[in-house]
């Protein structure tokens, strides 16, 4: 089955398409400047490199439809016609508390998904119009949603619940969600799968470390709790978000710089975290950089954030009461051994020893990186958000 | 000596006179709605009953005067006269980053006591007021100023920082402070008596359980993180305070109520916590009887509680990289055995076996509430910040 798997922002689309037999990647893909001057298409066949042409896209639709020609094109294409898309992939952000796992898309599902723009104003919007837009160009083709809150909906009210007046949660259903959910649940059933075990087995703590960032518990097969919330601004310091903080700072900050609370919420998600910290970049390659060459700001901010990533660690330990294994994902966990070593500092009272040496090798591929003796085992796991959506997609076409 | 122990805020002024040979507490009293109408005293001489009397006072001014006269009187005083207080310590809230420990209060003390009224605007002007009321009273009387934050200034950056921009930190002094630190500071003291060890041998957890609550990390005798930060709201559930949330909900309650931030940090104070999310009470003695009775909200927030200590519990293992002692106090740590219990659910990871049966029996009094066996030590220690607060000024006095 080739499956076409779409995540799609207010002025972007990317795109795989993958091959679920073999679990390859044929193409893939970015549509930018969507409905904006400037728009244009970076396409890239398996085995050869990207492409970015100039096309004018003045909505989803026009992206879609530009999808669709490069897929079929004769020379940069993969597929003959569109017909040989038997199902699409989309990835929603936030289903809110309706969707407690992927679904095929009717105009129900549709309507319940609008019913969650709401928590999350940015995304859920754009993805809607992306699924939309495919329905417009590809009618027929089944589609799925695979939602980025799912996997986070077995938490208990005890983690999902803020200490809030609950008439918030009853009207505006203001409760921690989670997000990266797809990852989380990728990453944790392949833990099982390396350490030769069920994952109903396992307690397992999932650190997503992207320039988004996330920190998950995995107990026996379920998400028990994770470091987002309603949104993703909370949890770990990230690329640009603040991640935890005094609530309270809201209202000092806003009042400091004459700003609304919007305001300093923009601001906590943009010009915040390690950029905002270090005052040099959101890019933690260059953080180590500038910190290996004696920048003092730099080196800071790479304590507080591993620092922070070590206390979620303990506190996940603490909610499941032990842990099994515990896993480094996404672009900074897959690949910035320095970050991991940094956060290692803080897992020995579990008897989690990381092997340094393997520490060092491990970017980004699939790797155990303690010690045989170590109790709790590290590794560092590969995460793929996009082949997890193919395979839910299939499992939901085929079901 | 005899030590004139004043916590003063806004409208209201605590107080014990303490004799510090002997460590008791001669007598203590509160004074209330000072320069509101229906001002009252509550004084109180050892062994004796309390006694609430109407007194007008329209200001602190009055109110050092009446502690005075019920401190002197012959049938409720225990002293001749004023003469025979050697010494009064002021329980200051913020010291900033400028005050790392108590000093004896002269001018440019006060000033820079004034210079924090930012960081507490509710807290600092009333306890400056306090020390100025005295110093009019008694005049040429050595007054020294405790600070809620001073134990707390040994965070390393890594904790006390958070992912802003940088110019926050800077500008506005924008950073974790933390508070109960004369409580953290004496528990944690305590703790390594008990265990017939020097605390700088020692890795504590100390969970301040009261109607404010935090819990801190101290790493051979010095705090190293805490859960309060800029403001007391930072940190666990409370009797009222939301503790940790997403700070996006700020943002998102404001806009769904057309509130301010401040006013949503003001509901997050004073009507969220316990009291928010069980809608009964911010008494949790009232939780535990309702969730008894079958009352699942209460029961709910009881576990949600009891869950964000067993959290930060595993964090501060984490920040430690190790724990050997857990200890509880104030209200709720020292008296509620089924709040601790729920605790313990986190706990065992550790290598720390609570008792429950010791654990029931420990009441309000000093007690060691782990197996002989268990490897991290959990207690249960009285605070006595008043105590403590006239401990520093008998210091600072006599040095």
């Amino acid at each position: 089955m080739k499956v076409l798997v779409i995540n799609c922002g207010s002025s972007s689309l990317k795109y795989q398409l993958i091959d679920s037999q073999s679990e390859e990647v044929l193409a893939k893909g970015l549509c930018e400047r969507i409905g904006i001057e400037g728009s244009s298409v970076t396409h890239q066949k398996a085995g050869e490199g990207k492409k970015t042409e100039a096309v004018l896209m003045k909505d989803h639709t026009d992206a879609v439809k530009v999808v669709i020609e490069k897929l079929t094109d004769p020379a940069e294409g993969v597929i003959a016609s569109l017909k040989e898309i038997d199902a699409v992939g989309h990835r929603i952000v936030h289903g809110g508390e309706k969707f407690k796992g992927s679904v095929v898309i009717d105009d129900s599902v549709l309507e319940a998904i609008a019913e969650c723009n709401d928590l999350a104003p940015l995304h859920n919007p754009a993805n809607l119009i992306g699924i939309r837009s495919c329905q417009k160009v590809m009618p027929g083709v089944p589609m799925v949603a695979v939602f980025d809150t799912a996997f986070h909906q077995t938490m208990p009210g005890k983690a999902y619940l803020y200490g809030l007046p609950y008439e918030y949660y009853e009207k505006y259903k203001v409760r921690r969600y989670g997000f990266h959910g797809t990852s989380h649940d990728f990453v944790s059933k392949r833990v099982g799968e390396l350490l030769g075990k069920d994952r109903k087995d396992l307690k397992i703590i999932v650190c997503h470390l992207g320039n988004g960032a996330s920190v998950s518990a995995v107990d026996h097969g379920k998400s028990v709790d994770t470091s987002m919330g309603l949104t993703p601004l909370e949890g770990l310091m990230m690329g640009t978000r603040s991640g935890d903080m005094d609530p309270a700072i809201v209202g000092f900050i806003a009042e400091k710089e004459n700003l609304t609370a919007a305001e300093v919420i923009n601001i906590c998600n943009k010009n915040s975290g390690v950029l905002g910290l270090s005052g040099i970049s959101s890019d933690f390659r260059d953080l180590v950089e500038a910190a290996a060459a004696g920048n003092d700001h730099a080196q800071t901010t790479l304590e507080a954030y591993a620092y922070r990533v070590g206390k979620y660690i303990g506190a996940y330990a603490a909610a499941m009461n032990g842990v099994d294994a515990i896993v480094f994902t996404a672009g900074i966990g897959e690949n910035n051994a320095q970050v991991r070593a940094l956060i290692s500092q803080y897992t020995g009272f579990l008897g989690c020893e990381i092997d340094l040496e393997k520490n060092k090798a491990a970017v980004g591929v699939e790797a155990v990186i303690s010690t045989p003796e170590s109790k709790v085992t590290a590794l560092v796991v590969p995460t793929n958000e996009e082949l997890a959506i193919a395979r839910e997609t299939v499992r939901l076409v085929n079901a």
